[in-house]
């Protein structure tokens, strides 16, 4: 794509938008900031990934080939290798490819519309914060940061520099998910009363960032747990009133700065109450189940990069024989239709919030050895 | 059976039970009070119920109709219909039938070896100590009492009466747990890492006793909970260092007097944690799961009385593809066998009180949302 007429293209862009929109929300020669999406051209939005890791490579950028409203446009990486293989892979222009010496710069690329933060979690409100600065909307990965202190920070950046800012909670916009929500809201098997969810693995590599405090923010709880608390907040559409968690740690050298296995309780509004756990020292708890008054259904696996598998006590009824999707095109089309269209996101940087919240009162109910209410 | 000539059935009864025993343990002519059974001629050991309620009729009956060892000799209820029932039905003579005023005097009766106690909770420790007293040996069903302290003087009441106490653990009896057991132990997957373990029921009639808190002492963790803390137990060899328990109750008219969900977390010695849970709120959990090092094994259902149903990461590995058996009649056989051959019993009293131990911690925990030490 060209862009040697910087304005042409900009009105072209905001007409692209605006058309997209609907024309619905006003504004539309007004100079003053808007939320709406830098869209150029082709009536997509631009994304620039920012880390070119495990996530980006093996599951983004195939991802983007499938996305419809995003498009893969820019990359920001510290190692010229893999923007070099990157720019031939995906034919990403030298112009949109950024290292972390010239990120800022990207405020006067116009072809990027969405900065999505890959980097470990600590590095994510100081990147989420630097792209609001430079105009950019922001996709910013679980857990959004690693305390609710950062997370209020990168909210309250992309509000001022009047961007969008949405956690990448990719399990919200599966279908299997999804329809897991509505048989907790509709009291398809009755009303809810128990949520199971867990979500572990055995992890590698003893050097890797996520076992590092700095950059992991927590272990297990941050990286994994993260999908068991989301499945009871979705499915309840309710924040927690009481957490009690307990942890416990084998290999005190492997997880020195991290947390290993945590098991947590938590109490919502509703009456429905939940256990929880994580782990880094073992295979095979990956599902959640909603267990109501007459009947339950789930999915198990749930929450890995494969489709979802469902279970009932009723399959007929849960109608759960769905078929999948690419979650993380799903999540990053979502995110772009909301740019495109002004609409706020179903996962918004409050979203993100929220888990740390909970996060850090299951940290406190671990160090303190008492049940925390955030009543 | 004749019973006409006491002196005479003393000594065979004597003899078999010494031949039984391979005359191994001494102390044949002895006069002391011996262990040893009462068991009559035909070389069985003879039971009788207490409180012919769900259990002694739908399970444990039919289950005397199977045991080689114990026979069902005796009943005590203060239903006179029950009585007569039960007399045509299983043979029972008068002489054998009792009831609440002239329970006592079963101590008279050398048909009756073993007194199986099948009450409401609150009423064990009287009916065991009683049985103790009268000169019988005990099986008592689970929970062994609603305290750790009756636990106690029920074990030290059969302790002074040298009469074994033993409690109606059946899935310890049970083909499917051991060999789960075995698979813990021999560490066939590994160490053993996690404990996922929840038994509960969505309880009918209000006004039945274990809603009561003076019969039932407690209400699901007492009822059921107790087989996912004595799956944690067994699986493990070890006592809980540590419990953590949250409870949640959304029906306070139903649930006034006893717990209706409760959750609770536990470390072990070994490093092994555990995530339980148990309730009288809903159906769908009845499960236990072990996670080791390199793979998984477990029962789901675990605790029904029907066959418990294999799961694992590799079933052919786990061999779990076992013949069902009936659990009570192994239980009561295992009992049987104990008092004929004068062994201990692996389920014994003190069994019972490590649970009420560990129960109390949780109960404890609910209290002071704290997380109680047992260490």
């Amino acid at each position: 794509m060209s862009h040697s007429n910087p304005d042409r293209r900009e009105f072209t862009k905001t007409l692209s938008a605006a058309i997209a929109a609907g024309m619905a929300s006003g504004g539309f020669f007004s100079t003053a900031p808007s939320a709406k999406a830098n869209a150029t051209t082709n009536g997509k939005v631009g994304v620039a990934l920012v880390g070119l890791g495990n996530l980006s490579t093996n599951q983004l950028a195939p991802a983007l080939q499938k996305t419809k409203v995003m498009e893969l446009r820019g990359i920001v990486t510290g190692t010229p290798a893999k923007a070099d293989k990157w720019q031939q892979q995906y034919g990403i222009a030298k112009e949109h490819t950024y290292n972390y010496d010239n990120y800022d710069e990207i405020a006067n690329d116009d072809a990027i519309d969405v900065i999505y933060v890959v980097l470990p979690n600590g590095m994510h409100p100081e990147y989420t914060i630097r792209a609001a600065k430079a105009g950019k909307h922001v996709l910013c990965e679980k857990p959004m940061a690693n305390s609710s202190e950062e997370c209020r920070q990168m909210i309250a950046a992309c509000k001022d520099a009047n961007r969008k800012l949405a956690i990448g909670y990719r399990c919200q916009f599966d279908p299997f998910h999804r329809r897991c929500i509505e048989l907790a809201r509709e009291q398809t098997f009755g009303k809810l009363k128990f949520i199971e969810a867990g979500f572990g693995f055995k992890i590698g590599d003893p050097n890797q960032w996520r076992l590092k405090s700095a950059l992991a923010g927590g272990g297990a709880l941050m990286d994994v747990g993260i999908y068991a608390l989301q499945a009871c907040r979705y499915l309840t559409g309710e924040e927690p009133l009481e957490i009690t968690a307990q942890e416990t740690k084998t290999d005190p050298v492997k997880f020195a700065e991290v947390d290993e296995t945590i098991t947590w309780s938590m109490k919502f509004p509703s009456g429905v109450s939940t256990s929880c756990m994580t782990t880094y020292g073992f295979n095979g708890i990956n599902q959640f189940t909603g267990l109501c008054d007459n009947g339950w259904f789930g999915l198990d696996p749930a929450f890995s990069y494969a489709p979802p598998q469902p279970k009932s006590s009723n399959p007929s009824q849960a109608k759960l024989d769905l078929d999948p999707v690419d979650q993380f095109a799903a999540e990053m089309d979502a995110f772009a239709r909301c740019v495109l269209h002004d609409e706020p996101s179903s996962v918004p940087g409050e979203e993100g919030l929220r888990d740390l919240v909970a996060i850090e009162a299951i940290y406190e109910s671990i160090r303190t050895g008492k049940a925390v209410s955030l009543a």
